[in-house]
């Protein structure tokens, strides 16, 4: 079986890999139907994290199950599964809190950029959808797998209200989907800040009432002036950067929240700062799974669209420019078909 | 007119200070029944925050009114009233959404260690107790001024829920009364992190079901032993260093709150080790007007005894006696009467 593997600074290749096997009898073994580029492969991929081997990528999928181990009880082959990047055991105190993905026994589901995949603790892992998907819905169901239950998540984690005032922080495909999710929880107005043509469009498509095209201190001041001096109620972080972090503490209003799920890189808050800020803040990796039911039950009723961020396909043996076409701003998420 | 004034690391005087008058309109000037010294003193006192010329200090209060300005509508000489560090209108829209401490117009109170104290916004920032009370209940009334609002809000803020497992950082008035405020909001178990005798007695009679004397490391690794390895539902962090924040962090569950009132000094956060914590963190200076009436009341009808942290009464003209004996841990908190 060939995948994606990569192994330094712009340097991914599609080549032999081992083919996945059940080895735990709590495995699936999928067939995957569609994967695609994260943004968060881009820190690998530019050399910010560090590459240390060869490494196979890909968190992001859905597919066929092909295989399942002995002590699976939920799935059977031939059903079609959503998972997420942490696998999970659905079971144990942190999981039955809704954090599935500090799960006492998550495992990383890092090798999705090939044809199979092995899931760990599927039983907690997997969602199946009602019947095999007609096709245009695979990108949407694929979202769910990680970009729409991190945006989902952002907008949770912030609180996000029936008519409350939301600031975006991050135009990647997270970004526009915590205004999709800001949007269909309720808010009132959705402030994306974006300075990319094709992502404004895409946004106000998602549901954003403003656009905010300034950067750091002048977006916190715009922000500022858009809300009457007050500030954002709920505010989603979805970069994970220095600036972009404390671009959300600038633009929240006292007692307002923040949901961060920019996975931080250098990132160093000031206590006392934060302290006077009065923000409430929470973020961490999305326990998508807690999500993926609800989310998956929109998609299927076609109440929302979250493909959409999907405006470039590639036969997966293309991946390279897959990373490529994200890296140079081409593309805001490129899906790979096996 | 005497009063405390600080002059430098140490440097506690009473001396003449000029007699507070009202200069705007919505002032109220009243004067002191009781007033105190509070942990966050110290951090001046002992140099930590650098004092550029003498300062009149204190910060918390009660006593009757004794002259309004001539807007003020609420108030009239002769009532006893509380108040909190921060004035404020109690209209604005931070005002509004409970985080008066960020009153679009807050004005810091800060020099209540005197027989008499002018009240900016005297309508937004006092509440009146049903009659002039009984002397006994006027340590209670005057720990809702701050010490008592600050571990209130602590426990809000580390949203303590019925039957919750709450872990308290700080055995200082306000970790104390955080102890206190967590059995009052239901929680099941408040573990008190604490290592002296007297405030872990104190802290048993204000509902600590567990005491841990640990500290850093190992008091995370106590807190884990006593959750079996699950973390606290909610902590307060009362204290403002790196280590007590670091403690607290690892000391909740994922998804778990952490409410922190400690004034940080020194405090940087990892974004990073934060992210994957997985924690809610809200704080900031307490919002104590928002909690004022509820706090009276339960005082007023002798539902909580916060009063029991003085556990050294002075004349108003020994206040560097009451800083000392804080500093030196001999004292945990000075009550101090004109």
């Amino acid at each position: 079986m060939k995948g994606a593997v990569l192994y330094g600074p712009r340097d991914v290749r599609f080549e032999e890999r081992s083919t996945p096997k059940i080895i735990e009898p709590t495995d699936a073994v999928i067939r995957i139907s569609a994967t695609c580029v994260c943004g968060s492969d881009l820190w690998p991929y530019r050399g910010i994290n560090a590459i240390i081997q060869p490494t196979s990528m890909g968190h992001e999928y859905c597919g066929i199950v092909e295989e399942v181990g002995s002590a699976v009880t939920t799935f059977k082959t031939g059903q079609f599964v959503i998972g997420s990047f942490f696998a999970s055991d659905n079971t144990c105190p942190h999981c039955k809190a809704g954090y599935q993905s500090s799960c006492q026994h998550k495992e990383f589901v890092g090798t999705a950029q090939a044809p199979l995949l092995r899931v760990p603790l599927a039983d907690g892992t997997l969602v199946a959808t009602p019947e095999v998907p007609p096709d245009d819905l695979i990108p949407s169901l694929l979202a769910a797998s990680d970009v729409l239950g991190t945006g989902w998540f952002a907008a949770v984690a912030a609180n996000v209200k029936p008519g409350a005032t939301v600031a975006v922080v991050g135009d990647g495909a997270v970004g526009l989907l915590g205004v999709l999710s800001a949007r269909q929880m309720g808010a009132g107005r959705v402030i994306a800040m974006s300075r990319h043509a094709p992502r404004q469009k895409l946004a106000r498509k998602f549901g954003a009432t403003d656009i905010v095209s300034e950067r750091g201190d002048e977006a916190v001041a715009r922000i500022r002036e858009l809300t009457k001096g007050i500030g954002a109620d709920s505010v989603l972080e979805c970069v994970g950067t220095q600036e972009s972090m404390m671009q959300a503490i600038g633009s929240t209003r006292p007692g307002g929240y923040i949901g961060y799920v920019g996975v931080p890189h250098g990132v160093e808050l000031n206590g006392e700062k934060l302290f006077y800020a009065h923000v409430h803040l929470h973020g961490g990796p999305a326990p998508v799974r807690r999500f993926l039911p609800e989310l998956i039950d929109l998609v299927w009723n076609r109440k929302i669209d979250p493909g959409k961020v999907f405006d470039l396909t590639l036969p997966l043996d293309q991946v390279a420019e897959g990373y490529r076409a994200m890296d140079e701003r081409r593309a805001i998420k490129a899906l790979l078909r096996p």
